[in-house]
């Protein structure tokens, strides 16, 4: 079962993290950027290749030590079709060297649409009697607002095919609460969300006790993410909010159980952008190798277990 | 002002309903799918090769009677790049012959990453000292999940380029209660969700009195509905859910003002599709113009005003 197979590389890197490719341009190295603006003008394909370029080398430097990567498809979708192919690419590239990969899309829709994007991504799409991969992902992040029938259809491709998903339920941004900390009957929705999560993998657990069905939880609510992890004993967490948007090793070590399992954090310009103002951007991989490095062991010191 | 405008049509026509062009390949009439498997086997290309038709043909037969297409984004990026591409010349198509375009993509994320999204559909991707279009459509909905900071970035990009959105508020599928109908001290979480986007438009309303911050509500739901119109007097709606999922005119008549404006209404597979089982699939544009003025005169017999 795939977040089996997570947590099991996990356990071998002793390293429960995963790097976020968001790559905005001000993110990729002037080097890259300009050699790509040379051969392909200013236009979108020289975007996308500089992209490209900037992951490949980022993912040749990390794939030995962070169990996946999490590309966010709107820093590639926003260069139309080349964006689309160069997401394609990026987790490809991932796949072919072992990493995990994170779809962090937030789709949702309702019937037959909601099945297409669970389809493109975790599914197959068929045309006449052949079947097509689109994207090909091993998990995907989705959004709940329009309630239990709009999530079925991803949950039936994760039994299907053998992939997982990470259900918004307590966001890491500052205005998270404006709907999901609203309370009733004294519980804040996140909890309500958090509580449907788990029951929607009740029947789907693990060798290690979580099931496919997993919860995005972000780090910079610390409070909330101890109670979710009481409520959700069975909820495969993915927390972000780590580093550059103020969560620390601290705070989001609730989110794991005394074994140091439960979840993976991600950290997306704390790493792919850590040379900025320190090193040469011609060594922006190595930079990020290090940084995955330092958040590895901060985690690591503050998670119990092996 | 981007809703004065699609008002103005809306009047002009006396027609206040969208196509949703939802293109399932079960929907794609067979001598158009087969040409294309022909010439490019059972391939992305070959579909989204017919489904362009499709949606040309539609447009065509559709653009002077009704003011504005929703394509929904999932049935394209199924299809990767080669889906993309598609949506982009049904989005150029539809705007070459002067029909208003609605994304339906409720798109939603936080931070810089929002802001991508907001760019990709509403504004411009600056790239070096260029600046350049990737969706450019009208309007788009957006899903508020993540709360105030997540939709600020639309907001702006609606200002900036007189775009609109409309805010998935209350939606029209049977399991959209499960967090929208959530009661906090007695007032449902759509009503909640539906006063904040009352208030993000309060400054930007236009001639008509509406903002460009609208509103998606289900014709599915009627007593919410009217209960919307009342706290949201000034946020247009969008409303799904006509035709196919059960709404209707009657049901929805309670999301327009007694002048007869306040609401677009639309239909997807009751109008694409509503050739099947009825004529010859050659005939399918002229079967998807009836429906269209079937959907028109049934709504405008329901709806006050001019």
């Amino acid at each position: 079962m795939i977040t089996d197979k997570l947590i099991d590389k996990i356990i071998q890197m002793g390293n429960p993290s995963v790097v976020g490719l968001d790559p905005q341009l001000d993110f990729v190295p002037e080097h890259i950027l300009n050699e790509m603006y040379e051969t392909h003008g200013h236009t979108p394909k020289a975007c996308v290749e500089a992209i490209l370029r900037f992951n490949v080398e980022i993912i040749d430097a990390i794939c030995d030590i962070v169990p996946a990567v999490k590309p966010q498809i709107a820093m590639y979708e926003m260069f139309g079709t080349a964006g689309i192919d160069a997401y394609l690419k990026t987790i490809e590239y991932a796949k072919s060297k072992g990493m995990f990969v994170i779809a962090d899309a937030k789709r949702n829709d309702i019937a037959s649409t909601g099945a297409a994007y669970a389809k493109a991504f975790l599914g197959k799409i068929k045309i006449a009697d052949t079947e097509h991969t689109a994207f090909g992902v091993d998990f995907l992040t989705v959004n709940p607002y329009l309630g239990q029938d709009s999530i079925t259809p991803f949950i039936d491709e994760c039994k299907a095919n053998d992939k997982g998903i990470f259900i918004l339920v307590k966001t890491s941004n500052p205005g998270s609460g404006m709907l999901q900390d609203i309370l009733s009957d004294g519980k804040p929705i996140y909890e309500i969300v958090g509580r449907h999560v788990e029951q929607w993998g009740e029947s789907l657990r693990g060798n290690h006790g979580f099931s496919p069905i997993g919860a995005v939880v972000g780090a910079t609510h610390k409070e909330q993410a101890k109670r979710l992890r009481e409520v959700m004993p069975h909820t495969f967490m993915l927390v972000p909010g780590y580093g550059a948007q103020g969560g620390t090793a601290e705070d989001l070590s609730v989110c794991f159980n005394k074994d140091g399992l439960g979840a993976i954090v991600n950290s997306s310009r704390g790493i792919i952008a850590a040379y900025k103002g320190k090193c040469d951007s011609k060594e922006h991989a190595q930079a990020a190798r290090q940084a995955a490095i330092l958040m590895r062991d901060d985690i690591m010191k503050h998670v119990g277990g092996a």
